[in-house]
Parts: structure tokens; sequence; C-alpha cells
């Protein structure tokens, strides 16, 4: 027997308004009922392994010790393995399909320990029709090693370096310049950077003349003056300001405002941060007027 | 006192940007404190009897020993009876309103044992207006049944065959023809159809033509060559598929994409599915090209 | 040691789409795993606090004892003080901000008692960034308390009196009309207003004129007659009705048809009753015909 778990942290694409979230914690439920299940989101948009790995390293050193499942997958059926993966010396397993969903949550952690294909049919659940990865594979083996089922009898160990890395975007920065984009856009239209605020040269001071375009947009896209704050309330009325977020990465932001409704922003824009030159220096707090170029955004 | 439960799971039409899920689940709490709840779904649209009678027969043969609540009732207020039904021996109590919602669940578990009206209103909340018949009588008769109440005290006991019967669609199928309707859109725009693997006659092939039509479409529908596959992946770029899926039924898919959205499928649109003809067979994998009839739809 | 609780109550405008909700539930789990996290919604629109202060009023005599988390807070990082207070001889502790959210709950149990400033850093966690505060600070308070630490050891005791107040809209009623407004429209379309049964004078009959119009609507608005019902099935179709709803306030709603859709109603909108006059008496439950003044609603 392998040491036991209570806690399955699980995050999915499945969405709340079908039942297949009820029906993966219904399974667990029936095989260790011992085991308190947290939702981190299940609102990942369908497909998305790219959302679903930032959400999950978003939160990772935060969920409760214990098993993690992930389950966005587009390959549903195919020879895509499903793996499960030891992390902090056996503090906590994440259990996913292998294709970089896991992945910067894995290197958050320590990186990978014990690794395995969840082969062993033993521990799932047969269906009526196609494998339901979440219900069949991912629930049972989250349960029974919760139980104490050793990770070793889920299935084939296998390499961890051949695991398919995740994909992260890094940011290009000199002192100049630092070309970005937006990781993420939160329900309250905050727009995360793939910019840590040690990425941030010293020649960067308190304001900054900040270029926003989207992927297709043939304009050249928006500049504006944006002042670095500490707070949401230090940001003046319609001007655009720029923080440390609480996941420590700079972020776009408004004052009560959505900032990616304000400037059409969207996952993926390319955002162009430089040193405000002189003439760029608008007044404290207020917004610099600028002609916002229309792109082919939905 | 009867046997004791520990596990109550929840479906409803009642969403989640309201408090109502989460004030029966306090009911439930102060009253049983033991009880675990799963969520099956609270997104079943509003009134959509049929549509949770669905999502309970796909969840149930998963739902964990115990108690469910199953609330959908366009009637609310009416003498239409709020019902709890034994099934399973006891193994598990369903309890709703008679409006056929629990039907086909009931059907699937065995069939109806003890069945009672929920009359006794010593096992009911007081509301200071309009019942919420959730929070009022569903969510306290959950939480008695767990702490061992006797169905047989939460009100007068009935004539199980009485209950409202489910209304569930079957196919027309010969060897030439099934003439079928979409049961089901779920997140990824997958369109379940009311046809399970064994009503397909052995002359169906691997492909097949398939004619969508909304009810109210005049044009008589789009039609479309369709290969049957066992995964996703196996459906080439563009092309429709058609498999088993997770529920046993038919569904038609395409390979990370909306089929619903690609064909403008909607619940309860008309499916009719024929051995493909000579002429009719596509190169494998690609898309037949056909004209899309404009149609009436939302 | 104070004393110890068991059960969390969770309201918030996070919306479940990203992580954040999880991750406070994760902060907890590790914290005091023996805690019971109950989601009351997380759908309160974002920065909306009166909506989110209205959804806490209408469950909190439903709340299971224990501790009330609470964030609606558009002033993230401001001076605003977060703060815990207890309830009903400490059967339960409210954990919010301090900008009205809380009021009308702490009102409807009996007024606050001891109040705590949430200063204490040692009980909050710290960030790599902004402070969240429902992760960083509401989620360790509620976990501390869970485990038996003592309100007085969160933060400094301030004066409940200085709390900001909540701001409830009143009726204005006399014998002859009632100048109500919309304060919910539930997932159903049903426009809860204002006005409790016993702000309805006598001479109010079963019969009212009712007139809606939006705040920012020049032509007045729409006139309908509507009829006092018990139940949605006294309504006839088409017609609409007023009865008592759950919560012991007044509601217009129609029979399986959302009110809010039909006559084009939302929050904060202007509804005016009155007894109806002879001439404006329409046949039972058929609705009366009258000319919908288009608004510039959205």
């Amino acid at each position: 027997m392998g040491r036991r778990y209570d806690t399955i942290s699980f995050l999915s694409d499945y969405g709340t308004d079908d039942e297949l979230v009820g029906v993966v914690k219904s399974v667990i439920r029936e095989l260790a009922p011992h085991a308190h299940i947290i939702d981190l989101t299940h609102g990942v948009p369908p497909f998305d392994v790219r959302a679903g790995s930032l959400a999950l390293a978003r939160s990772i050193s935060y969920v409760a010790s214990g098993i993690v499942i992930a389950a966005v997958d587009p390959t549903v059926g195919t020879a895509r393995r499903a793996v499960a993966i030891e992390v902090a010396d056996g503090e906590g397993v994440l259990i996913g399909p292998d294709n970089g969903l896991l992945a910067p949550a894995v290197a958050m952690t320590g990186g990978a320990g014990r690794t395995v294909s969840l082969t062993n049919s033993e521990y799932q659940l047969a269906s009526p029709g196609l494998t339901s990865i979440g219900r069949d594979v991912f629930a049972p083996a989250a349960a029974h090693l919760c139980n104490g089922v050793d990770l070793a009898e889920l299935g084939d160990e296998i390499d961890a370096d051949l695991l398919m890395p995740g994909v992260v975007p890094l940011p290009q920065a000199d002192a100049e310049r630092v070309i970005a984009q937006v990781l993420w856009v939160d329900r309250f239209g905050n727009a995360q950077l793939n910019v840590g605020v040690d990425d941030l040269a010293d020649t960067f001071g308190e304001r900054l003349t900040v270029r926003f375009s989207a992927p297709t947009d043939p304009s050249g896209g928006t500049t504006r003056s944006v002042v670095r704050v500490d707070a949401f309330a230090e940001v003046g009325a319609g001007a655009i300001g720029m923080l440390v977020d609480g996941s420590g990465m700079l972020a776009v932001v408004m004052n009560e405002r959505s900032v990616a409704e304000e400037l059409g922003l969207d996952v993926g824009d390319q955002v162009t941060l430089s040193p405000a030159d002189d003439d760029g220096v608008s007044s404290a707090g207020s917004p610099q007027p600028v002609t916002i170029a229309p792109g082919p955004r939905r």
C-alpha cells in the first residue's frame, strides 16, 4: 500500500451546465467516500490547454496536499497518454493528459517524481461507449490513490523527461522595451501579462508608454500612457494602471472598470512596454487621449 | 427509524448566479450535518423538465448510493405532488416533483419501490411567502432521510404506477432508415441522438448519409456524409463523424470543433440516418460539399 | 482559545470561470481541514455591493451556524477595512469588507456583537504582489476562527456603530400608491420588489394597476393590470401576477415565463402600484393590452 490522501483538487474545461463534473465526483464518492473534493474551476474554455495550464499554475502553490485532477484534453480517445505524476516527494500527485497541461504546475512544485502512464484497466471504469477520461480513468485513479493504492499499481512507469512540455510564452525584455503578451483576462477585466516584476529593468520608471495590439490588427494597435501603482484605487478615473497582481505578475488594470473591455484586449494580444518619454508623460492619473484603431476583434 | 444515508446528489434548474442552491445546502447542513452533497448540475435550462430528466438519466448509474434531489418544476405551487421514491431496495431515494422528471432514472434503477407524497408538514420548513419547494420541502425531506427518518413518515404512501411517466422520444428505425432526434448538445457541441448502438441495423455500414433538419425549417434541412468512428481523432478536419458516446448513445461529432455550431443543430432537431449510397460516398474523412439551407434558427 | 466552528458559508462576485473561489477553499482546507464550505453564490455581478448584500440578506436566515465570508469589494487595496463581526451571541461570525455589504445580514441576525478590523498579519497570508483579500485575509481569518482562535486575536476591536451602513431602498407607501423598485430579477425572470406584504394598505384589493419605468426612460414607462395570486399557476397565460415570494417580499411574475423579459424590467427600475380603478379592471387572468413604450434599455 502507498500513502493515503484525503483531498482531490479538480480543474477542467467541462463547465457546469452539464452533469459531467457531478458524475466524476460521484465516481470518487463511491470509491473513496473519505475524499474531499475542491473545484478549482471548470470554466476553462473548451479544449484550451494553455488556459487550463495557466489556471493550474496560478493555483498550485495554494492547492492542498493531495491529488490534483486536471482535465482539458482535445485529443480524447487517441494514443495520447493519461498520466499520474508524483510531486514534492509524494505530498501530491497530478493526474491528467500528457499534453503539457500539467507541465507548469509540475515545474512549480519542484519537478516530476515517479510518473506512470494510466494503463492498468483494473483501476478504471468500463464505458458503454467512448471512454470518458475524467469519469473512467482520472476519477478512479484519484480515488484509488486516496485509498492507499500505490502509484506504481496504476500503470507503467514512464520517464518524466519524455512528458510533453508546457508552452509558456516568454517576454522579450531589454532596458528599452519589453514585448509581452496578455496571458489572462480575469472576471473583472484585468489583463495579466507574461511579465514578472523582476523582468522590468530599472530604466523603467513610474510611467510607461504601452502599445496594445491584437495579432490580426493591421493598424499597429493602440498606445496609452500607463502609471505604475500598488492598488486599484490609485488609478485615476479613466486612466490605465499597471500593478503586480496577486500572482506576482504585471497586470494592466483600471479602477472598478474592465481594462479589457475599454481597450478591446484579449488573451494573446501583444503588449509592448517602454519607459515614457517626456512628451508622452501625461498628467498624474489622467488618461492620454489616443485614437483607438478599429481592429477585426470579436 | 429507517436506514441512514450520507450522500445527497442534487440536480436543478436553479443556476448558480443566485443563492438558491446555497440556501438548499444550508438547510441540509443545519438538519443533517453529516450529509455530503454532490452537485450533479444546476444548469438545466429554466423549466426544462425534459432536459433535466435526460441529465439525471445520464448520471444515475454513477450516482453514489443515497438521496437524489431533482428540482425542475414549472408548476411550483400547484397541486402537483412532491414525491419521494425508493429505488434499488432502498439503496437510494429520489426526491422531486411528480412531473416525469424522475421517471427515466427510476426506470433505470429497477423501478419504484415505496413511494410517498411529501405531505407531512412536520418535515417541511414554513415559508414567509410562497413555498420554495427545494428549500422548504425537498431539502428537509432529504436531510431527515439522512438522519434515519423512515420514508413513510414523510407523507402518504401512493401508488407508484400513478406517477407521471417520462416522455422519452423513441427513434423510428428500420433497415433503410432511422429517424432520430437530437437529445442533447454538450458543452463541446457534440450532438447526442436518441439512438442506442443496437438501434442501427446491420445494413448500415461505416458511412452514412445524414439529414439534419430543424422542426421549423421549410427547406428540408442539410444533408451530409458521416463516417462512423471510435474516437474524435479519427474524424478528418472539417468532416463529420458518428460515434458511441460515453453514455452508450450515438452522437454526431467533429474533431475539436462544435458540430452543433457548424450545422446549426439544436435539441429537438430531426436527424435522419441512411446507409450511404455509392454516389454519396465521399473520400475518407473529408467533408462532402453541400449547400446548407438557411433556416429560421435562433 | 475561542469557540470552534465547522461551517463556512461563502458568497462573492468572483464567478467560477477562474480559479479564485477554488484557491480560497484550498487555503481554508490547508489551515482548517475539518471546515465544511457552502457556496451561497459567486455570481454576484462584479463590484455590485448592493446585489451582494441583498443576496446575503435573502440567505442569512437559512445559513448554517458558523462563519460567513462575503467578498464583493470594489475598493480592494485601499484603506477600507476588512472586518469580522460576531452575531447571535457568537453563533456566527461575518467576515467581509467594511463597505455596507454585511450590514443588512448583521441587522437581520440581531446586530453586531464584538467587531474587529482584520489587522493582525500573523493570521494572514503574504502575497507575491497585490493582496487578494479573499485568499490572503478572509480565508485564513475564517480558517483560524474554525480552529478556535478567538476573534480578538485577528485584529483591533472597533466600534460596530462606526461600520458603514447598508443602503436598502425603502418604498414610499400610502393608501393610494406604493412607489417601489425592482430589487432583484431571479433566474426565472421574476422581479422582486422592495415591498413586504405588510407595506400594502388594505385599500389595495386583488387587482392593481402597475406602472413600470426604467430610470432613464423618458416615456413614463408601461402600465399593466396585475392580479394578486398565491401561486404561479394562478396567473393566466400572458397575464402578469403579483405574489409574496419565498423571501416574504412582493414579486411581479408570469406563469412559466420571464416577466423581466416580457416587460424589459431590470434591477433598479421604478414600479408604482395603485389599486385598480374600475376602468382599468380587465377580465380575470387576461392581459390588458397596452402600448409598451420603447425605452433606452439594454
